[in-house]
Parts: C-alpha cells; structure tokens; sequence
C-alpha cells in the first residue's frame, strides 16, 4: 500500500516549515519549487545593495531534505492546478496528491500598470536582486567616465517607490552604499553628491507602525541624505524617469518599485474565491472551502484567523502557517475514519512582533506594546534574522560579513557579473 | 606641468601588479578593465563546480585602488590600440598615454574551430563559470525527472576536454561534486552513477610534469570515478555530442573545453609580431620592438627571459612580468635624458614552481628538482592559493568554505541563478 501523499507548491518558509514538520509522518512528501534554493527573503535587499554575496541567504532546497528520506524535491514551474482531478500540472509532468499545501508566495505587483516592471523592476528573487546590483553599480562606473553633468546627474540617482519595510531597507542601504562604501574608489565623480529618493504614496513611511516610529525612520533616511517623499502618488513610469502626481519628475537611471505585492496569475484560474490581490481566501484551518484537503499557507493565503486577526505576509507567519497545516495532515492521518473536518485544529496567529533595518545601528522594532528604534532595535534586527538564517555556513559567512562591514565600512559583494551573458 | 600618463590595459595579476608597483611614483595611472572586478583565475574551476561563490575569488579592482591616489580605474572594453598615435580606442572614448603596459590576458582558444564554442563553452571568466555551474546542476535537476534512461544517461554525463591543469581540477571536482556532495540530495537518481570524462589529445596528463606526477595523477582520477582517455583527438563537436578521432562518440549533457588559449584578435591588429596563438613578441625588457613605450606583460606576451627561458602562463610569471614593466618605467623617469633604451632592466623569470588539485588531499607540484604528490602537495596548493588570495576577507572566507567542505563534504555555492534572466 502506497503512503498518502502530500504536494507542496513553493519552497519559502511556509512550504520548507510544513515538509520539515511532516519528517516523522508516514507520507510521501513532494516538494515542488521553479528554483533550487530557499530563499531568505528578508535579506534580499541586501543583495541588491551589495552587502551580501548571493550564497549567504540562499540554500539548496535539496540540502535542507538530503536526510529527510520521505522528502523529494522536483525543481519544476507549477502550471496549473487542477482542485476537482486532484491534480498539479507542471512543466515536468503531472502530480496527484491526496494532501496539498499550496504555498507559492507573493510576487511584485504593480496595481494594474504592468508596463511599469520593465522601468521599475521589483525585489522578489534572487534574479532581481543582482540585476539591480548590476545596474546600481553600472551606474556609478558609467557616471566616472562622463562629461555630461545633466547624464552623470541622473546616472547617480535612484528612485525607490514604496516606503513600506522592504523601500526604507533599500533607501538606507542605497543611501551608504554611495556614502561609506563607494567613497574612496572614484576619482572624477563624488559618489555623496549621489541622491536618493524615497517615494510613498501614504502620508508617512511604514504606516503599520506608530507615527513616532515612521517619523524616527524619515529622520534617520533623512541624515543619511535620502530625499524622503511621502504623500506622492506615481503618476506615470517611463525609462529613467518618474512623474508624480503632484507634477514633479525625477530623471533617475535606476527605478526601484518596493510598493506591492500580489498572489501569481495561478489563483485566478482555481476557480475559488480570491480577494482584490489574488490572494486565495481560506478557512481558519487554512483550507479552501470545500476542499478540505488543500491547504494555502504563507503570503499567498488570505486568512483571518481563530482571534479574528488578519494574519499578515510576514515570514514568521508563513511559517507557523506552514506548520499548521501539517499538524492537520498529520493528526488527521493518525485519526479513525470518518474523517470529521468540523473539528480540525484552528490556526491562530502568534505575533512576534516586526522590524525593519535603517541602516548601520538604526533600525524600528515592534513587539506587541513594546516599541523600538535606534541601536537596541538594530541588535534586535541583527540577532533575530542571523538566528533565523538556514544552515550553519550561512549563519557564520553572513556574520562574518557584517561583522567586516561594521568594522571596516567596505562591502564584500560587490562584483558585477552577467553583464555579457545577460545584458 | 601633468604627470607622465601610464596607461594599464587589463586588471589581471599583470596589472594589478603593475599599477601597485608604481604607487610611489609621479605619475598618472590609468586602469581599464572591461570588468569591474580583479579575478583570481587559479580558483576559477572551484565556481564553476559549486565549490566557491563568486565573490570569494572576485575583487573590485576600485577597492584595490581606493587609498592610491596616483591610479585610476575604467571600466570600458578596449577597442583599438594606435602604436603610432600613443592612443587606445575604448568603449568610453580615447585615452593617450606616455607608457603604455598591455596586460589583457587570453581567452579561450579553439585552434580555429571557433564554432565550437558555443556547444563546449571554455573557463575564463566569472560569467563562464556560473554558466558551467548552472548548466551542470540543472543536468541533475533534469535527470531527476527524467523517464527515459537514454537522456538521463546523457544528463548525467560530462565531459572535459584538455588535459591540463584546469582540465584536470575541473574532472576532478566534477567528480567529488557528483560523488560526494550531491550523494544524498536526489530520490530517483543516484548520482554516483555520474560520468566524467577527461580527454587529452597528447598520450599523458599535464604534459608538463614528469611521467610518474602524470600517472598519478590519472590513477587518482580514475580511482574518483574520472574516465581519463589520453592521446584522443577531437574530431568533431555538436551540441551534446563529442565525436573523437577514434571513432567513439560520447553523448554528454556539458561539454567544457579546456584545451587552449590564445591571445585575443585586439593583437593582430597591432601591426606587430605575434605567435601563431596571437601572443605579442617582446624584447627581453618586455617593450615591442620598435616601441620602447610600450610594454607587454602576463599571458599575452611572447617573451624569451635574458636566461633564455619562454616564459610559462602562470600567475607568478604574469605578476612578476607586471612588477618588471613598472621598475623600467620608474627607473626611466627617474634616469636623466636622453633615455638609453639599451641598457634597460631585463626580465628574468624567477620559477616558483607549479602545481595542480585533483580533488580532496590530492595534488602534484613541482619545484625546481623537487616533485611531490598527495596530501602533502595538496596542503602546499592550499597554503599558496590562500596566501595570493588577494585582501582579507577573501582569505578568511574562502578557507572557511574550505574547511567547512573538508570537514562536512559539502558546497555551500551550489545556487542556480540566471535561469529566467539569461536564458
């Protein structure tokens, strides 16, 4: 008799914690992801900004399951997925499953402008993350060999659009990038006379937090010497230049959009009910309705949960996602028959708290009633994402890196490569 | 009154040395490299077979340069160099110079069989490597999922062509990287079932070394699982096909040639002697004759040392070849006029010795008389590699990855990327 078998769609931390969570369970897990690594999300913008090399915060999925014998990994792209047969099309063939945890993540979305992504990529993968550090770092070399002072101006300028975590991480990093770490390598140009621009369309930055942490965040950007604009609206997007509702233009060679997300085109075609973001809208056991055998966990479900909190697309909540669902799976294989999906085990999000990094020792932290900011919430940051961090070798290589950038303001990654293959 | 200009063409171990040699003196240093980043090619094969990451070999040649205020950097690709003009063409505009240092290195070279680059790429670059490590892992990735047994053979097989240095450490990390690393990643492939192949037209390995450092060599690779086939003539090359002279044809996923350099076509059009591999003829001061302000230095010079030794291809002798052009150039503008080209400072090459990696514990040097193979060469290929390893944090990373992949036998660099971006 062949074991039940569970499919999981996407190896983020909803897909990773819910196959690590099945390691004892008596099934047949398949992990299905289009890369072959796990990535750490919350880092990647330090990727863009050259302070960490591609392979610190990123992992092979099949490393992390080498030992776990009832783990498979297929590196395919999901196609179609079929709710009623049973059924995952992917581009290596199709896959039936008894259980499946649908878990794909979010990817950058853009409000229905999506002639916009070619002039403002977004920060979702690996691929975006160096294609970005190419063009930054291109920028400046292009800036020290021109004599056009219009040119080299808008060579030096980057516009970041969205001032959520992810905008404030890039506009900071950006920001000493110019200052510290570039200083000293250029001759005919001044890389502190680079500008950076921060645009959002609400009145404040990071309008999940109290107003006196997002204040403490615009002053930080603004002593670093980030141009912080909040309350503009992008009106139109075009190659190298951005037109705000309120009639300026910012003429920049590159164009960083961190001000949404929304679930892949997939979700539309289940044929459940999704809200306005693709999102798809699951019970409190994370299930879709009537479908109590598929599972959406991660930045790609739309849950309120147990307490009537909506939970939000953070990495700790895809993971306790994760984990949820396999607890029903497991508990629901260990139960006798019928099967009574009435009385399943109901997800409740656990709220750890949130945080976003500013820049060397300034970083805003919220835990429950407790706020932060400043160096405490920077070593809060530091600690919390070198513990999350998978492996050993990342943890140390990614310590190391900082601990280097810290003492000695120079950034290790900093190589452009790809520009003859890809470009 | 301005500096004397020295223009560097190439930010290889020639130039870097070069330009470093002359921080003291007045002059005005130009450096002009197509890339942005310094490469440590001796460790070249250890990205392309998921053993480093590419910034641990990489370095930006700006931060190289960053506290020598007498220097420079370009990042342009050099079109056209004027002997006549005292002018070099580049991307970016015209550069003049008083001296001039060309140190562009080689490339890849296929003995006039230039369309079979494209189905056996070769190893000189950082965008080379990261193509053989990603063609090569997604060959596992595909097998994994693959039915029929036919391709799935030709997935996981891959060959080498050219049994030199690089051949041989790139067949033998092959090996280990199959073997050892990806052992127990896989459910439906067992990827010790991998085949390497090692071909060599001349009837030994490394033509260099004596005949018993070449038969070690080869029974180590062959008791790693390599199949090493020497005295083999490439007949012909198509996509995923190698046909050799013999008449036996090896199907195989990845192709990569190792088998020859040669200078590149910017050489030809100098107006001035070269080797049939393109390489320029210098005089024993490394000048061209007949243009006593312009100076050859690295793998791209043809220079017979005042002991009447051909200078080898190696780092050492490219570093040495680029110290030797800036003490004549220092020395020169030091010497009261008027310059007597005659009685210049001689390049004489000073031979360190050489040594090649087979896999884990196991190398062969050669030093003077003195020959040594196993652990004991391996921990001197270690040592050296790590002490020109150029600044700190190389070092300390690149020999933490090692230790690491000594102590747990696996590969922290095995990411794919690039996937959607350059294919």
């Amino acid at each position: 008799m062949s074991l039940p078998k569970v499919l999981i769609l996407g190896a983020g931390f909803a897909g990773i914690e819910c196959a690590k969570a099945l390691r004892n369970a008596a099934v047949d897990i398949t992990i299905v992801d289009r890369q072959n690594h796990h990535l750490f999300q919350p880092l990647l913008y330090q990727v863009a900004s050259a302070g960490l090399a591609v392979p610190e915060i990123a992992h092979p999925v099949r490393s992390i399951f080498a030992h776990q014998k009832n783990a498979q990994v297929l590196m395919e792209e999901v196609t179609r997925i079929d709710l009623e047969a049973k059924c995952v099309h992917t581009s290596g063939g199709d896959l039936e499953y008894d259980y499946l945890v649908i878990a794909l993540g979010v990817k950058t979305g853009y409000f229905g402008n999506d002639e916009w992504e070619e002039h403002a990529p977004g920060l979702k993968s690996l691929d975006d993350a160096t294609r970005i550090r190419r063009e930054i770092l291109l920028a400046y070399e292009r800036a020290e060999n021109c004599d056009d002072p219009e040119l080299r101006k808008k060579l030096m300028t980057t516009v970041v659009i969205g001032g959520g975590p992810t905008g404030v991480e890039l506009a900071g990093a950006f920001a000493e990038l110019a200052r510290f770490v570039l200083r000293n390598d250029f001759r005919r140009i001044d890389t502190e006379e680079a500008r950076i621009f921060l645009v959002e369309a609400a009145p404040q930055l990071l309008t999940m937090y109290d107003e006196d942490l997002s204040e403490y965040t615009r002053n930080a950007l603004e002593e670093m010497g980030v141009t912080v604009k909040t309350g503009c609206f992008v009106e139109t997007l075009t190659e190298g230049r951005v037109e705000l509702k309120e009639g300026e233009t910012i003429e920049a060679e590159n164009i960083i959009w961190a001000a949404g997300v929304e679930a892949p085109a997939i979700t539309r075609e289940l044929g459940v009910e999704t809200d306005p973001g693709g999102r798809v809208m699951v019970e409190t056991d994370l299930s879709i309705p009537g479908f109590p055998e598929v599972f959406v966990a991660g930045d790609i479900a739309h849950c309120i949960d147990q307490a009537g909190v909506r939970v939000p697309g953070l990495c700790p909540a895809a993971m306790q996602m994760g984990r949820h669902a396999a607890k029903v799976i497991w508990e629901e294989l260990k139960a006798p028959l019928p099967k009574n999906y009435e009385v399943r085990r109901q997800f409740r999000y656990f709220d750890k708290g949130s945080m976003a990094t500013i820049g060397r020792s300034k970083a805003v932290a919220v835990s429950g009633k407790l706020k932060f900011d400043g160096f405490v919430a920077w070593l809060m940051w530091l600690f919390i994402h070198l513990m999350f961090l998978v492996g050993f070798r990342n943890k140390a290589a990614v310590f190391m890196q900082w601990l280097y950038a810290y003492i000695r303001y120079r950034r290790g990654a900093r190589i452009i490569t790809g520009v003859q293959t890809c470009d």
